[in-house]
């Protein structure tokens, strides 16, 4: 082994979910959205110029951050914008959680938070859910370095009350709670409303799932300035420019396109809860989602054979090979058609396995 | 002051070059490129479908590595990818400069080496340029946790010769040596010449200066297997998705745009040495340049004055308020318009202060 070697930083990597590059695929794998962008998202990405593209864009995201300020009504100084939500996440890791005390997360939870933690070298405790996979307040109410918590949590799709958030932020106030929302625009209640009462609360998300932007990586967190401040001092302290051209001019025309991502959002919504009833007919269980995804199980069933044979009629869905979850698929949620073909593949499955 | 601002993260984060909104300026302050992408690379841009955009980009950024791949003669699994060359570099500190000793780059160089030192906490020395502000292979031939240089250096605009580097590549064979090559195709010559010889040399390029894309966030490194693999590593564990699919395909397609490449950086070549003619003429002296910028100083002229009324002029250059670099500017190569108005500029202000 050479000298260098010995100084590699080790890690374990995150595994994302698979990217095929076949093209007849049902992809339900990765909790994208099934609708493209606004028209005038794409309009705006295809309106930059040739000169815009050999300038650096501007480091503080100004058009994108102006628009963002507006539509949640906060000032320009109480936002941040990062490439995608695990930029925004790696970065709040890396600039808050730097005492020795460790910070808390669910047992089960977005796995990059525990990637994120031996990245930086934080230590961690991870509380268990209950068994019907909640998130329980007393178990954030011990002496931590910080708090993540997903909301609604993932793979899990379950919503916690605001009540059972602020709890937890009022109870820590010596320390960063950050409640990570990828999946909020789906029916649950975001906790930036309580952002004007807690300084120690950062509110992160992300225009990959809601705002059918996966492929342009944008995320952004919400906080008091300070917390903010901070942020972009570690930021420009890594890499002054983060938001390309492109993500700039098309993040900051999908949040005007409000009434387009409240027909999509209303869509995805709709046709899971048809997707829940077909699913519930045919004998499989779920927590009430409020994600565009369902995270389900069946008595009958062995989840990893299903999701192979699923596979082999070309739908993707998520599979992960760890305790308690192994029992469990992680379907995204598609179009009506996708949906359709999901329901009546599993329905074939269970025939065949009878 | 609360508890936890006192695990907030120090840092002093690097001040990039101003990125004025006016239109009417003459930009000569961050070394962009004059010249837009070339028009397949935009066009490239223009034909991402909607659904491409709700998709995650492909992870390990296939389409923008094989086109790298193919363009350099290495394997696919010997080039790294990231969001501009500065992500590139810091996660290579993250990645490799995990030893006690101190990792080794110029005085004076490009700032960014000492910010991300400081950010990952990894301890460093600086060894000084010799007077004519050349690099001396000498001061890198000692005990050291890693070596840093920039070839051709900034703000120098000098070039080392490839034996030079070679010289200080094969001495530290148990450290990594990273030769950041921002500015190396307006006339140097590549230290990935020496890749298949050395394993512990890893190459930064970016597409911010020759190819026109500095908005677009694009920086590559090229190593053997083992380093690319273990930048990966910490790259994926900290975002699996950085380079959007605006960034892949753009980036995929400026390579394949050779002939444009050679264009245009041929007529900024040509463009710096008609300026340096011009200075020389006004009594300006400064190294000889092997990169898109010029790096000046003039007896009779206190920089900042001489910076300050170019800017009234609506004229940007650089200014670094520093030690040794306060006597001189660094003003970026634009089109022969943009340097005969900025020769004019400088002329007139020389009569000016006669």
């Amino acid at each position: 082994m050479r000298e260098w070697e010995k100084h590699i930083r080790k890690v374990e990597p995150y595994t994302p979910g698979e990217q095929p590059l076949e093209k007849d695929i049902i992809k339900l794998n990765t909790n994208e959205n099934p609708y493209p962008p606004a028209p005038e998202v794409i309009k705006a990405g295809r309106e930059i110029s040739g000169e815009m593209f050999s300038r650096y864009p501007d480091p503080e995201a100004g058009i994108l951050v102006e628009a963002l300020a507006e539509r949640y009504h906060l000032s320009r100084e109480e936002i941040f914008t990062g490439v995608g939500s695990d930029d925004v996440l790696g970065m709040a890791f890396l600039t808050f959680f730097n005492s020795d005390k460790p910070i808390l997360f669910p047992e089960i939870t977005y796995s990059f938070y525990e990637v994120w933690a031996d990245l930086f070298q934080i230590p961690y405790k991870r509380p268990k859910l209950s068994d019907d996979f909640r998130i329980e307040a007393k178990d954030y109410k011990v002496e931590n370095g910080g708090v993540v918590l997903a909301n609604p949590n993932a793979p899990t799709s379950i919503w916690e009350p605001l009540e059972k958030i602020e709890e937890i932020v009022k109870y820590n106030q010596d320390s960063i709670v950050i409640i990570d929302e990828a999946y909020i625009d789906f029916g649950g209640q975001s906790a930036a409303a309580l952002l004007s009462k807690y300084d120690n609360l950062l509110v992160v998300q992300t225009f990959s799932k809601s705002r059918s932007l996966a492929g342009m990586r944008i995320g952004f967190a919400m906080g008091n300035r300070r917390l903010i401040q901070a942020m972009n001092g570690v930021k420009y302290s890594y890499n002054s420019y983060t938001m390309s051209q492109a993500a700039l001019a098309m993040g900051a025309a999908s949040i005007k396109a409000e009434e387009y991502f409240r027909e999509t959002t209303k869509k995805i919504i709709e046709v899971r809860e048809w997707t829940k009833k077909e699913l519930l007919r045919l004998g499989f269980s779920f927590p009430d989602s409020m994600t565009n995804f369902l995270f389900i199980t069946h008595k009958a069933v062995e989840a990893e054979k299903l999701f192979c044979w699923l596979r082999e009629q070309k739908i993707f869905v998520r599979y992960f090979k760890k305790p308690i979850l192994e029992d469990y698929l992680r379907v995204t949620i598609g179009t009506k058609k996708d949906m359709e073909l999901f329901v009546q593949k599993a329905e074939e499955y269970l025939d065949l396995t009878k």
